[in-house]
């Protein structure tokens, strides 16, 4: 089955909204054994979406479509929808008592505007919408499915959940596509590459794909054909193959295993409690680690010590110890751990303080320049490491490289990894 | 011109990465005046990029791809791109020169591997990659321009910022389009689009569009043409007809202007300091706050109190008071307020305490009821929220909502602003 994804909106492409969308249904769609083909993002014009809509008709089975459902009349989408299935949108008041409802329970005022959502494609099946007003379109045509859903993502995810994708996997037949990856951290992508010098065996078996990122390489190991139960089987003797070489790299098996998660059990299993202090990254490493639902089971408290003062009153850091070496400095880093373990009620403990930038930087301590710290009851490290010179790259590969240095720590591993350069 | 994006990856349609180069692209696109018309996301499959290409081909004038450029087999770009514009592959010694100096610098091992990456099509520009060891391509035919730059973001910002973008904007030619994008909060999309009962007049002059999200609805006006400032009087006119109906509801005027830089320039403004206590969100607001830079003239410190042992332990929240209301409460949410400002050096203070979700909801206390404090030298208030079941939305959410109490109050609106409910 030929799965496509069309996202409709001027915002996309001007760049001022990312369409996480697109991302969230992709992943759904892989769980279930049949991957997107291809995305598109369009723009919100009637010839350009008619235009994606023949494409899509030609070459997909389901074509999936997010955007433009809304009350305005810069919402096409139903109304094109419509006109190139040749539906004429008639009155529903089904869709009308549902949409007054929603209003109701959100104590909103029912407007005129909101009255039209109610005009409807007739033939079409109306999805429920459970986080919002206006229903989703489902239209089959000769073995092709249009689904067309709201753009918030709430209200695009419950129909999804709810509706879309059951019915979908009700729909299948053809051959399906299953795959795992093996997230690996520590090894760059081509020194992976070089050490899997069993590629061609592998890939006897599967198909094979290096995923560089500032969390790690990944690697997706890929089968199609009909039997589930063969395909698995075939995702495992690759994955024996690939332990083979490069056992050690391996941090995890699963699609949606972050860095985070891993951490997060690793630190249950061990039933150690984690505290964090952050200065340049300032809560975004409390937050990863908080994404995960169960994070209060290893997640006791972070201090954001912005200011050199809250690094002295929350932490204990001495003011003449941040003055003769920096708030960004080796020193400071340690201090700042061993202060979380004083402070909190933490087993172990990671700090991080950098100059993120862009502006800060002086020839000794550019823009760029982090120190991560670590400190459980018997030890204190810390590691020295030099990113680029933008802000949001350096915050994010802070958070990465702080929880690796800390699974590594964790792991009782080889305390000098090499950091991921990609 | 017509700009055409083309991401190429399996793992963005697998859904294991989310494309964030296009979007980056996108808002660089916008700001010289040539927005994209078109962004595709597809495999890494020959036939499937050769086909993209021969669309883009005959629909855009510039095409930018990204992906594919690595050093491991799976990259394909290079050579489809020399395949499809009939260009031998040639040896390039310049080009080793430099991925050896990178790899140098960065003090990895150079490899066969890597040494393929000297092969390049004969008659394009290298593109020198600043971030990484691949180099750029820029290829141009009758009047077409392809430029293929890497997958990872780092590398292919520098590209762009260095070179792409320079060279796009002395080739640009024909009408270009200026937008300009009024941010407002308190108001839904119905309730916008109503009380905008001039839109006739107002479009009159500009193209108008509502792009509603979690942290308000902003409105986005288009203007396209050939003389720059006519086009910009054509956007000021429209803002003006705006301004006479909704004033109250505009936070701020820009593309980028998030919620969080408002609140940063408000405080700035006021010369108060922040500092702020989480416990759903877990740093999250914090993140938020200091994903700006200069968010140091502004940002304190923060308190991520997870546990009811933080809570009372760094804010001094009563131990009794958390028994007796729960965590999850407008007294608690108060406390921790008011425990902020007296365990900081800043004016104002935000709290958030909340269920997250998906788990650890009761009746009384349901996933997605969170509690926002506010608390300054002279008063102290909460509002009482109720989100729906989704972790990651309920934190977004909690974040968004707490930024727009807090600049309502540091603005002296009123209270009682209606929360967003799209």
């Amino acid at each position: 089955m030929n799965v496509e994804i069309i996202a409709i909106g001027d915002e996309i492409l001007l760049g001022q909204i990312l369409d996480s969308n697109s991302h969230w249904i992709a992943r759904k769609m892989a769980e279930i054994g049949t991957p997107v083909k291809y995305f598109s993002v369009i723009s919100d014009k009637e010839d350009v979406i008619h235009e994606a809509f023949a494409v899509a008709y030609r070459r997909s089975d389901v074509v999936l479509i997010t955007g433009g459902l809304g009350p305005t009349d810069d919402d096409r989408t139903k109304g094109i929808l419509a006109k190139f299935f040749n539906l004429p949108l008639t009155f529903r008041n089904d869709i009308l008592i549902q949409v007054k409802e929603h209003y109701k329970n959100s104590q909103l005022k029912f407007s005129d505007t909101s009255r039209e959502q109610a005009e409807f494609p007739a033939g079409a099946t109306a999805i429920k919408n459970s986080h919002g007003t206006a229903p989703g379109i489902w239209i089959e045509r000769e073995g092709h499915f249009f689904i067309a859903m709201p753009g918030v993502p709430s209200e695009m995810m419950g129909m999804m959940n709810d509706f879309v994708i059951p019915k979908i996997v009700a729909k299948q037949y053809g051959p399906i596509t299953l795959f795992r990856t093996l997230n690996t951290y520590g090894i760059i992508e081509a020194s992976l590459y070089e050490k899997l010098d069993n590629r061609r065996e592998i890939r006897e078996y599967v198909g094979l794909a290096f995923l560089p990122s500032f969390n790690g390489v990944k690697l997706r190991i890929t089968a199609e054909g009909k039997d589930k139960p063969h395909l698995e089987a075939r995702l495992d003797r690759a994955e024996s193959l690939i332990r083979e070489k490069i056992e050690k790299y391996i941090v995890g098996v699963g699609e949606n295993l972050s860095l985070e998660k891993t951490v997060g059990e690793k630190l249950l299993d061990l039933r150690n409690k984690l505290a964090v202090a952050e200065s340049c990254t300032a809560g975004f490493l409390s937050k990863r680690l908080t994404d995960i639902s169960g994070s209060s089971g290893f997640f006791e408290r972070g201090f954001v010590t912005y200011s050199n003062e809250a690094k002295n009153e929350m932490l204990g850091v001495p003011m003449d110890l941040i003055e003769r070496h920096g708030a960004v400095s080796s020193e400071v880093a340690e201090a700042m751990a061993k202060g979380v373990l004083k402070n909190s009620r933490a087993d172990v403990a990671i700090s991080i303080t950098g100059v993120a930038g862009p502006t800060g930087g002086t020839e000794e301590k550019p823009v760029g320049l982090v120190y991560i710290g670590y400190a459980d009851s018997s030890r204190c490290i810390h590691k020295k490491c030099t990113f680029g010179k933008n802000r949001t790259i350096n915050r994010d590969r802070s958070v990465s490289t702080a929880l690796m240095l800390l699974l590594n720590q964790l792991q009782k591993q080889d305390d000098d990894f090499e950091l991921i350069l990609t």
